[in-house]
Formats: structure tokens, C-alpha cells, sequence
């Protein structure tokens, strides 16, 4: 049964993750003015890889908890916000929405934390590290939007 | 404590239909040619209004309710495939992978409708109409691929 939960958490985690593929980031990235702490390209396959394999055993164990329900409410919400992300960055440059969805992300990211804490310890743990990477992730999409404004004022809108 | 998981699972499907927006069927899409049966523009916002409303408030009931760890899996898993399929569809025009992937997300919904009839009567039958109009929307993008081969042969790939 607990295989089967991670199979099913990880499926939305691949769908999550085909964003990446879909809407790879290309030219328009590439000729961006990136902060001089951004990580290296290679760097966040391999996060992202770690990152949903750890959320997914994390929320199986959740699920065969007890009174499971408001932590598996906030990890539905943080998968479909992290799916958005990416089309809307790298597929629209909507540099700004991203940021907002990226902010939220972060805060929900955070209160499904808490909440698998109060439940099972280790998964709580598990979650740190996506945590961590969203963070840094928010802070770098801050930081292109700051360091690109002409591309945030034009045609594309906010 | 159920007002707060309908408002987080609405949150959910928020996320989901802002693709609707943010990706919005434009002149690319007017200009396919479209089955007899196409529903008017207008029903489309109407029923995801609805459906979002209702699929919010069966995992509420899911949630609050015991063993529903497996249903809010397929929960979580049905509203990520939700949030891709816009931008894969609308925003690639990528109308191949877009059938794939409605096609997964109607398994899924599947799944999770009697997932939830095992658990709780009334909220099965709230996905009834979900499971519906998405079969609708799959055999809607395979008519549209079907009439329209030269789209899916060009440029853009599958």
C-alpha cells in the first residue's frame, strides 16, 4: 500500500517535473542577466530529481497516518502550484507571476512541512531540503526580475 | 476545520483554471477546425466553475473522513495533470501530448471517484460531473487532432 501511495504521489511529481522538459528554458533564459550566486544548470535536474522522490515517500507515509487530511490538502496544493511555475516563467516570461506563484509555493511548501511534522517526523525532515531549494529558487526568480527589467516592462505584461 | 480544507483544495483548483487565463485559447485555437459538437465557448468556464467547486468540497469530505490517504493521492494526482494539460494544449499546441495527458487525467479521475465512493457516498457522486466533462474535453481534443492533421505534423512536434 505504501508503494502504491508513492507511486501515485511520484506520478503527480513526473507530471510536476515534465514541465521542465515542456518548456525547457532556451535563448530567451540563456540572455537573461542572472545573479552571480545562481546555481549551475546540471545543478537543478539533480535537485529536482532528489527533491521529488523525497516528497513522494514523505506524503505516502502521511497518507497511511491518522487524521492525514490537512497535510496531504497542503501537499495537493503545492504540487499544482509548482506545475504552474515553469509555463509560466520559461513558457509566458511572465517574470512577475512567476514570482508571485513562486512566493506562494514557498508558503505552502512551508505550511506542508509543519504539518507532516505534527504527524510523522521523518517526513517532516524529508521536506526540508525542497524548503531549502524553493527558497533559493524564489530569491533567484526575485533577483532576474530585478536585474532584467526591460524584459518585466514589455510587451509580455506583468 | 472543513471550511479550511475546502478553501485549501479550492486553492488547488484555482491554480488549476488560472491556466485557463494565463494560457487562453486565441486565434490559434479559433482557427481549428472544431467537431459539430464542440460546446459553446462560454459552458467551458461554467462547468470548471462548478466542477472545481464540487471536487473541492468532495476531498473536504475525504478528508475529515478516515483511511482517505489513498483518495487524496488520486486527488493530488488528478488536479497536477489538471494544471498541465492547459499549457501543454493552449500554450504548445502540442494537441498529441495534450490527448495523452487528458487521457491520464480521466484514469485518474476515474480512480479517484471510486476511490472516494468507497469512502463517502456524497462525495463520489460530487466527482460525477468532473468525470463527465473531462471524457467530453478528451473526446474534444482527439476530434480536434483528427481534423486537424497538418497542425499536429508541423513545426511543433508531437
Amino acid at each position: 500500500m505504501t508503494i502504491l501511495l508513492f507511486l501515485i504521489f511520484l506520478a503527480a511529481c513526473v507530471a510536476a517535473g515534465s514541465t521542465g522538459a515542456l518548456f525547457a528554458p532556451g535563448e530567451w533564459y540563456r540572455n537573461l542577466r542572472k545573479p552571480s550566486w545562481t546555481p549551475p544548470s546540471w545543478l537543478f535536474s539533480v535537485m529536482w530529481t532528489a527533491i521529488y522522490l523525497l516528497m513522494s515517500w514523505a506524503a505516502a507515509r502521511v497518507a497511511i497516518a491518522e487524521d492525514g487530511g490537512l497535510a496531504l490538502a497542503l501537499w495537493a496544493l503545492q504540487i499544482t502550484l509548482n506545475t504552474l511555475w515553469t509555463p509560466v516563467f520559461f513558457g509566458l516570461h511572465r517574470m512577475r507571476a512567476g514570482l508571485w506563484i513562486i512566493l506562494f509555493l514557498l508558503a505552502t511548501v512551508a505550511a506542508t512541512t509543519i504539518a507532516f511534522l505534527q504527524i510523522d517526523l521523518l517526513s517532516g525532515i524529508l521536506m526540508i531540503p525542497y524548503l531549502i531549494w524553493v527558497s533559493v529558487a524564489a530569491c533567484l526568480n526575485y533577483a532576474i526580475l530585478r536585474l532584467n527589467p526591460d524584459e518585466t516592462t514589455s510587451g509580455r505584461g506583468w
